[in-house]
């Protein structure tokens, strides 16, 4: 699979902003890291006085083989449910990108289950009808993960020609905890342990079960650390894959990423693995109540910006981020 | 001085919103800390669906007498420089109050110099031309600073007679994080030089000045910390004065406030000290990064919203909480 280059951050730009900065009438540094976030974007966005004008939230919803083993304290189920409550406007997603002003696409990258055709507002991108369940073996062949990513890239590029300064990620997909608590512990090579949190509400015996199910799927598919490609397919997640898509076509246009909670930093981590530049591009959204997204962050380097014990998903806390990243551009 | 009665928190108000969270399509909690939020404005409005459309931001200017003693970084004309600056509509606040959709009422309580009486967009409502050296004797006469309190309690029922459901509270002047300094090192018992920091930018030997000045006017004028009233005459702060009158007010009509930094906080000392129940209605906004900070907001109980190295004032860091706070309502 081809990537496409990604642009370096334009460091010209990023000192005109911090030049900028000094000038304007407060005392240095004052702002703190609206101050760092608007340089940031400058130098992401080639520009010393960057727009945040157009936003949106591209939410990728799939279901997970593995959700067989009963590691959700939902059943698959509710993921065709939570898609048509996107449609309808009335989940929390759509709440908050009203109030940032920011556009939301729906996409069906990997339900398991179809929808009415007569159904207007989804992106019908389906993949596969779920992944297979990773306990057994691969969750996804090769071709597979390719077509998802695939699928995120062309979402973002037909988004970006209708013009688009900022993009943030969300997912939908009952038992999407447990291939990103898996890709993060093969990825850091810490503990499955460690790294597994109790998702929608699992309770002890169900979190102790996950992390089981989770150390079996790494050790039947043994998934190579240092191949993201390898570690996308062993444990899969096609809305991670997707999302992963997202995010490598996004720097490759030097559109910032906010990435929202584990889900979609789990995806970044495979965006990062594939195209390691995509870095540069991304700003953490929040600090997820998941324990395994603390070291998701710091293999990343982010450095969330906000921090209210959020664990929906769905791109809430990246939305929610874009007023504090509109906040920095805006003071330039 | 007579004070307003401050309604209790409605508790029915507040369970049915806690109620209304657990129907809607998202796993219990999820949304963490906006849950929280969302049944607490409940609470404070006595309304199951409080709405937070009508917004604003109080600024209040004034001068310190203390500034003589060289604890600051700029000079004291930068006050009136700064008020210029809020009434063209160029300062950080102007930025983020229009971001937010809130209105910004810029108040002269106790700026030093004279501003020109062609000049539209000020209130007027100078209570003394700055305050006295707190170095030298207390810093206001007990009618000073009821004058003070009266005219942040009387703007904010004008504000709320208009159509009130959030306010935040803002500072402006130089100098103003010595008297906050000493409010807190007063009220809480704690040393100043673990309450106090450099402000604007003091250097190490600025902050060592100013450390022994707040310790002096300590020394001098004997503040009795069980009595808010004398702490607030004897170190001061017309700007403080008025703003723990404003919140005061809200309080007493069950309008939510969001306190911004470090002054903003010394205020809500005081205010909480004249009037305890004060405390309900007040919404943490950030953390700043002065050192007396944290202790105020212990002293409160109250765990900010953003965390973000601000430091600027104005009200800026409030006026960024009103997004947040604004989407605990919308999610409801």
């Amino acid at each position: 699979m081809n990537y496409p280059t990604i642009p370096e951050i334009d460091i010209v730009a990023a000192q005109k902003a911090e030049a900028r900065q000094k000038t304007l009438t407060k005392p240095p540094k004052s702002l703190g890291r609206l101050e760092e976030i608007s340089i940031q974007l400058a130098g992401m966005k080639a520009d010393p006085l960057p727009d945040v004008n157009h936003k949106a939230v591209i939410v990728m919803a799939a279901d997970h083989g593995v959700a067989l083993e009963g590691i959700s304290a939902f059943p698959a189920e509710v993921t065709p449910q939570m898609v048509m409550n996107f449609l309808n406007g009335g989940a929390a997603i759509n709440v908050l990108a009203r109030q940032a002003g920011a556009g939301v696409t729906i996409v069906d990258i990997g339900v398991a289950s179809d929808f009415d055709p007569s159904l207007t507002g989804l992106l019908r991108c389906k993949v596969a009808r779920g992944t297979r369940n990773m306990a057994k073996g691969p969750a996804m062949t090769r071709n597979e993960a390719e077509k998802a990513i695939a699928v995120g890239m062309n979402l973002l590029a037909q988004a970006a020609e209708k013009g688009l300064d900022l993009i943030a990620t969300g997912d939908m997909g009952i038992g999407n905890t447990t291939p990103s608590s898996a890709i993060v512990a093969v990825i850091t090579g810490l503990p499955v342990a460690e790294v597994t949190g109790r998702g929608t509400g699992l309770d002890d015996a169900g979190l102790a079960h996950k992390v089981k199910i989770i150390e079996q799927a790494i050790a039947l598919n043994k998934p190579n650390p240092k191949d993201a490609m390898d570690v996308l397919c062993k444990v899969g997640g096609l809305e991670i894959a997707g999302l992963a898509g997202v995010m490598i076509a996004a720097a490759s246009r030097r559109i910032p990423v906010v990435v929202d909670g584990f889900i979609s930093t789990a995806a970044a981590m495979i965006a990062v693995g594939l195209v390691p530049d995509v870095k540069n591009y991304l700003f953490g959204a929040h600090n997820s109540v998941e324990i395994g997204h603390r070291a998701m962050l710091k293999h990343l380097g982010l450095n969330p910006l906000i921090d209210l014990n959020l664990r929906l998903g769905e791109g809430t806390g990246a939305v929610l981020a874009f007023h504090l990243i509109e906040a920095a551009s805006r003071i330039l």
